[in-house]
């Protein structure tokens, strides 16, 4: 599927050196940092040591996020959102350690989390030569992407053998480099300390994404090895002062994805007809659910973590477009793609990447005609629910699994089994009458965008209005019965048609249409992630590693101010405090999502309020460095990033650094909680003097 | 402007004919009472008498609703939500009557409203033969319309000189029929009684179009003629029992405007692009500020009247959507059509009627294209906030005034400007921070919509991003200033032009081609006009007035049945109880709106819980319809009218009685509320007797 923010990774300091020689842009490698620029716009000199000590203390979570060790005894602190998958696991009706919070005042308290895995980066190895030496010069597309990837396979097999460390090559700058990456990983994690969901999410959606900003969003693991806390070599030691205005500050983390490489051709379709597609879907779906929710608890509760999902994106990709309508963006990038154009010109090595450019605007032109037919019945979103979604893979694996492994789509794929069935199997509640909303507006939008007298809408609609025939669909279906769905999976193909359920008959009244499209999408996907390869490669020959390449998940290094901004004639202040928390919940009345802890409201006068709580920064992140500590000169602990501002959902296009800013909590905020809210005396000593016992 | 709903009034009857014999479907002139249907379908046979007394007690609400007589003493119920102008206008800050209710317990308590006026339908007169003779036979169109103008203002004038009383001409049946309206009109009002608006509108945005329900949507005003109360020789007796599962009732009201004529054609036109395209808006307008009230309770506060009104909207408009995309309803139009096109077939007098459905299907072919950018540029939703609907009359009063009267834009006319000058001076306070937020967004939606590159577009945008811009027009105008536009509106063209005021500036940008698509556009209305007229002229010569108009705010009756509905497998009852309000509360956790006020709650024991309160019926209503009286065959009042249920969003289109239902509060609930909760002996022993003092 074509979705936003897709695309493959390169290019990216490409179009954008130029700006980064002014700013404190990049998300760098560990093994390419920004010495040169410390240097000249900072006066900092940045040493192998201090590189080495902060990339060891960096902590990756394999559920998506990032995270530090804070003492020598294996203490780590992430965000509270990064830490919610575990502590939603280990969560029951009794004890919901999510919403309540949770705190262990002795080591034998912390409890073990279910299937949480910490990554240590350990060591950098640049692959890259003996990867490419197994393709061979006349091999096609396909041939060099088998050969590729067997190579890459036979480089991790050995080093995790040779030193036991868990050994991923990654794939930087579209290809133009190989890196094998070794961790050192930390299966027993056990969990000491998180605030109550309220405090760690206070403001929730209204203040998500915006600043000035008053959240704890922190919780505290530790990591064991043979049943006792691990002795770790590195960690940040904790400055009780933190951060201050103006002071140089890095970010260790693990960016998720950037698209900063998009020709100009592809971000005009994305602001063109991406963007307004997609915030057009989830506006019409937030009004849906929430008009939904506010008819009843039970609904609101049934519909909640759709409806976070939905504005979490609609804010995003708000922010997103508003990027690629502003001039400074896109100019800048209109200006880049032309200076690298005439650097491209008339040499001929460079004529593949010339014609890339032409190859992607093309490609841009062809997909625009079905892109949309493609959305709603390949993607679905025009049948939209979980029985639909349940009954097609029904349909399709019945169809699929008989054919060789390489022939089928690849959901149905050997490797892919285990999670598949495990999804298909999935005992999630699905609710009839959410369900029924859901596909009766979407069968409307559907009829909407294709028109209502399209053959495939009519086939779809059967004669009925889009909420007669939802209604009729989802509770003529038996999907949502489990064994009903084991036993038609087991019986394949001759079952499933024998079966009739109607919600089985509409997905195969589109599959053959749903199919097709895929397929024509699929070409022209292939046609633009050579082009862009193409592209990547001239780039990568004019300028090596210069540059930083796309996020990919792996750890990078980004440095900025701690720094306010102007914001509608205003100024935005670098910091807030924590009585600001109190101002602002005072202001809201209490409200939801502006209610404070029963513990935080009792404990106000104890709390000094003048400490800084939140603050912004102009560091260069994105999605998946959640949780990344904050360092100071010194290499200490100032804080930890949890969100960005609005203005920085741009930075998946482009860097900007006039408003767009990173969000940290403070870690004078965090003692300071830690000290006056939660009495937490042990956690605090150990942070303060970097070990537990002390 | 081709408005949703707009069109003439006319051929209601012709499509529904075959419908209105098998079900209670009309809005009846009282003129032409359904006496057939009511003897055969119900065995009720309707005097003369009858008629007379429920015409005479039915009241019209000049500001916009119905009411009726239920007292000899003058005694006027109506809704809180008709009412609650003239309560808004009672309230100041120390007094908030609107809020809060009110109730006084003796006339002498009982306060003026500033400027409300009640008419009472006296007689109705056929002046259909004079009008006509009028108009020459060789008459163009203009002549036409303004003979038959001149013809309508002499009766009216006779008739007020001889009779006093207010006197309208109105045009039935799209000219079919012109009646003399005679009225008694009262401008001495004052207030009697109003519950808080919690519990007028309990449930509010959330509930509003639903049912099952729990409103007390009443209040009562009193007529006074020479500072005192009025007798009035005809009032509804209260029934203390109200309305009965499976009753026949009657209501007498006046809906407002229903477009039942249009043809199968213009019907698919909105269905296909008008009713998308106004969803889309009204939804990303409810996700905006939504999200922006969530931000601050200021923001709430300023936001709060163009919520409601979008929300209202949109459930209203996606109610009537999905009716047209339900077969039933648009089966029954298209066999209709059918049925009407083979009357006309082969009969030389229809040719006329016959041409105008090919007529109104190529008008609608020939406005799809400019449409979307009629409603952006002249419609202004691509620039929508308050300061560009002032700049931009700025800009045209200075065009306009200067040209005599009959060739300005209507809305410069002599006739309206007293109105339009109170509306451009209105010291309403304009908020910069979401006039900013509104321009931001309709000026993405105007680049998304017609293209960033577009011409117009980007002399909009003058080379910013809509938000920049927004900002940017924001604050720079000085519009929003009152003596500003006061000193620019007397000293006409030049000073407009000599100010430079940015807003203004860009009105100017827009304002050449919005003047020229509003003309397109006017003139494919008028063609489309003459079309529908045609057609009502063959369907009234075919069948007289055998059948009801379109309703047009006046008189009508409509009668049905006090009964349930079956909605998703569940039947859904025909009342509520004053206990299912609490327990709906109850479940809703007492939040807002599904609060109660302190009065309720502490009263509560006192209340009888198995009193109805709200009931549904068959009743053929729509908007203008809220207030009207429900009685019973021997004329009594059982309740009053306030809203309809969601099913019922069709009716602007069709009759449907399986599901579309009336909403009206139940008059034994109101007296139980109005003795166990407000104690209002008084008020009760005048509704329970009939009159004041006994």
């Amino acid at each position: 599927m074509r979705e936003l923010f897709r695309g493959p990774a390169a290019l990216a300091a490409a179009l954008f050196l130029q700006s980064s020689a002014r700013s404190d842009e990049g998300m760098w490698l560990y093994t390419n940092p920004p010495r040169e620029q410390l240097r000249s716009r900072h006066g900092f000199e940045l040493t192998q040591d201090w590189l080495d000590h902060l990339m060891r203390a960096s902590v990756r979570f394999n559920s998506g996020g990032s995270g530090s060790f804070v003492s020598e005894d294996g203490l780590v602190i992430s965000n509270h959102h990064v830490g919610a998958d575990a502590l939603q696991k280990l969560s029951s009706e009794k004890s919901n350690y999510l919403r309540d919070g949770f705190h262990a005042r002795t080591t034998a308290d912390e409890i073990r989390c279910v299937d949480l895995e910490l990554n240590v980066l350990q060591s950098i190895e640049d692959v890259t030569a003996r990867v490419n030496a197994a393709v061979k010069a006349d091999a096609s597309p396909e041939e060099a992407f088998k050969a590729r990837r067997a190579a890459m396979a036979e480089i991790e097999k050995e080093s995790l053998s040779k030193t036991g460390l868990r050994s991923d090559v990654v794939t930087l700058y579209q290809g133009g480099a190989y890196h094998l990456y070794r961790f050192k990983k930390y299966t027993d994690v056990r969990l000491v300390f998180a605030p109550e969901q309220q405090v760690a999410f206070f403001g929730g959606d209204p203040d998500n994404f915006e600043y000035p900003r008053y959240d704890l969003d922190v919780c505290f693991f530790r990591v064991y090895e043979d049943g006792r806390p691990a002795r770790v070599p590195h960690w940040l030691k904790w400055s009780a002062n933190g951060a201050a205005p103006g002071e140089l500050t890095f970010v260790s983390g693990h960016p998720g994805r950037t698209s900063r490489l998009l020709t100009v051709a592809e971000l005009e379709y994305l602001r063109d007809e991406q963007f307004p597609y997609t915030l057009e879907l989830l506006k019409r779906r937030e009004v849906l659910l929430t008009a939904w929710s506010a008819r009843s608890a039970e609904n609101t509760r049934r519909a909640k973590d759709d409806l976070f999902g939905v504005q979490n994106s609609r804010k995003a990709r708000d922010g997103g477009h508003a990027g690629l309508y502003d001039p400074a963006v896109m100019g800048a990038k209109i200006a880049a793609e032309k200076a690298l154009k005439e650097k491209l010109a008339g040499r001929p090595e460079f004529a593949d990447a010339r014609a890339a450019f032409d190859t992607i605007a093309r490609v841009q032109g062809e997909v625009r005609p079905f892109a949309m037919r493609h959305r709603l019945l390949e993607g679905a979103q025009g049948l939209s629910c979980d029985s639909f979604s349940i009954a097609r893979r029904l349909l399709r694996a019945a169809d699929e699994l008989p054919k060789p492994n390489g022939e089928r789509l690849r959901e149905f794929s050997d490797a892919g089994r285990e999670s598949f069935e495990m999804s298909l199997f999935s005992e999630q509640p699905i609710h009839e009458d959410l369900e029924t909303l859901l596909l009766a507006d979407s069968l409307t939008f559907l009829a909407e965008k294709l028109g209502h007298g399209d053959a495939t809408v009519q086939a779809v609609l059967a004669g009925k209005s889009p909420r007669a025939r939802a209604s009729e669909l989802v509770r003529g279906t038996q999907v949502r019965d489990v064994a009903f769905r084991r036993r038609l999976y087991k019986e394949g193909a001759a079952a499933v048609t024998a079966s009739k359920d109607p919600m089985i008959e509409v997905a195969r009244v589109v599959d053959a249409e749903a199919r097709g499209l895929r397929r024509r999408l699929e070409a022209l996907d292939e046609t633009e992630r050579q082009a862009y390869g193409a592209i990547a490669k001239a780039r990568f020959a004019l300028e090596g590693s210069s540059s930083y390449p796309d996020a990919t998940f792996t750890l990078r290094l980004s440095y900025g101010l701690v720094k306010g901004y102007e914001e509608d004639g205003r100024t935005v202040p670098a910091q807030t405090t924590l009585s600001g928390m109190f101002d602002r919940a005072a202001g809201m009345e209490y409200r939801p999502p502006f209610d404070l802890p029963k513990r935080w409201m009792e404990r106000r006068r104890a709390i000094k309020g003048t400490v800084p709580f939140n603050f912004v920064g102009t560091h260069d992140i994105i999605g998946g460095n959640s949780g990344s500590p904050v360092v100071n000169r010194a290499g200490e602990f100032v804080g930890i990033i949890f969100d960005g501002n609005i203005h920085s959902l741009v930075l998946d296009f482009a860097f900007e650094e006039q408003k767009a800013r990173s969000l940290s909590v403070h870690s004078a905020g965090i003692l300071e909680a830690l000290r006056s809210v939660y009495r937490a005396d042990v956690l605090v000593r150990e942070l303060v003097q970097g070990r537990r016992k002390g």
